[in-house]
């Protein structure tokens, strides 16, 4: 490659990087379906064609978009936890970074992943089933890191992780629906005592 | 009132009540922005004059659909609760009655309001208004039943009822997303574990 195509290559990058960022932005306020090919045009002052040159259609805009808000939310949320040690502390770490990521993230409209998954409840088709997926694959990594817990026996061997993963889903779905949603100030200081109490009942006797 | 107004109010009556059932069995599948007076007029076979008749705009329809939707969750979910004596017993009943207002109030698009408080999430105006105002309700209701089983003493007095509330919705929400969204069979199963959980967790010492 010479110089002048990296360049090119990393100009064309930074160019979807740019529109995918100002997607993400987007579908976090106002939903995946209110992506298009020319309102992203407009809000990033990119021309129509500049935008096709990256995405050919308006879906595999809307798709790339929500591959880069779960790449964001891997770095933002799995990433500080995986540095944690494997068991508890690796637990706790993962639960505070997904409550603080669409802050961290600068995300005013809350996840844009937990939108999507209410975005395409019923809503058939290629982005319900990518959204389904990345939920699928998320509980799966929220059960394993409860695993890693009982495994190091800081949690009672007894516990059935998909069990402790479920009610932790529901701490962190109640806390998003009570805080971005309803405005309430004391949503994080109830999850954080529902997370406390969960992990305690849970304990080895 | 002679008879024949008697009769023809009724009939309006009736008329109201079939528009607004059909509105509701829409707004559960497809949202309550899919909502106008010309598809609910093709939807019931009435014609467009006819549903203005009941309703003046399509905002009015919107309004009166999700009253109707929290009038049948009044019906199914809270009379039922009420009927069991005040305190623990009540509150499970509540719990069971929430879980499957769904599917006894023939729902197949699952709770209405529960899908209102998505949709409208970042779509500020009357509607958004009138859902937070339901949902904080509710969220009262729920832990002033709470409340009452830390009063009857089958919850222990120094246990907060608005975080045992935060805890119950949890798991409220958590059940929907996996049972409708992903229809994931096990989702019952779990919920009402971590509730026999939540519980144990706050019984008397």
């Amino acid at each position: 490659m010479t110089p002048a195509t990296a360049r090119a290559s990393t100009k064309g990058e930074e160019t979807r990087a740019l529109i995918l960022a100002a997607a993400v932005e987007q579908a976090s306020a106002a939903g995946f379906e209110s992506l298009t090919i020319g309102g992203l045009a407009e809000r990033t002052g990119l021309s129509k064609s500049g935008l096709f040159a990256h995405f050919g259609s308006r879906l595999e805009l809307q798709m790339a978009a929500l591959d880069e808000a779960a790449r964001r939310f891997t770095e933002q949320v799995f990433l500080p936890a995986f540095r944690a040690p494997r068991g508890l502390r690796r637990l706790e770490a993962l639960f505070d970074a997904w409550f603080e990521w669409p802050r961290r993230a600068r995300l005013p409209g809350g996840c844009p992943i937990d939108a999507a998954t209410r975005e395409y409840d019923h809503r058939p088709g290629p982005m319900r089933e990518a959204v389904l997926d990345r939920q699928r694959h998320l509980e799966r990594e929220l059960a394993k890191t409860v695993q890693l817990a009982i495994d190091t026996g800081e949690l009672d061997p007894q516990a059935d992780a998909d069990e402790v993963a479920f009610a932790l889903m529901g701490l962190i779905l109640a806390y998003y629906r009570a805080q971005a949603t309803l405005g309430d100030a004391a949503a994080e200081k109830r999850a954080r005592a529902g997370f406390d109490r969960l992990i305690a009942q849970y304990r080895p006797r």
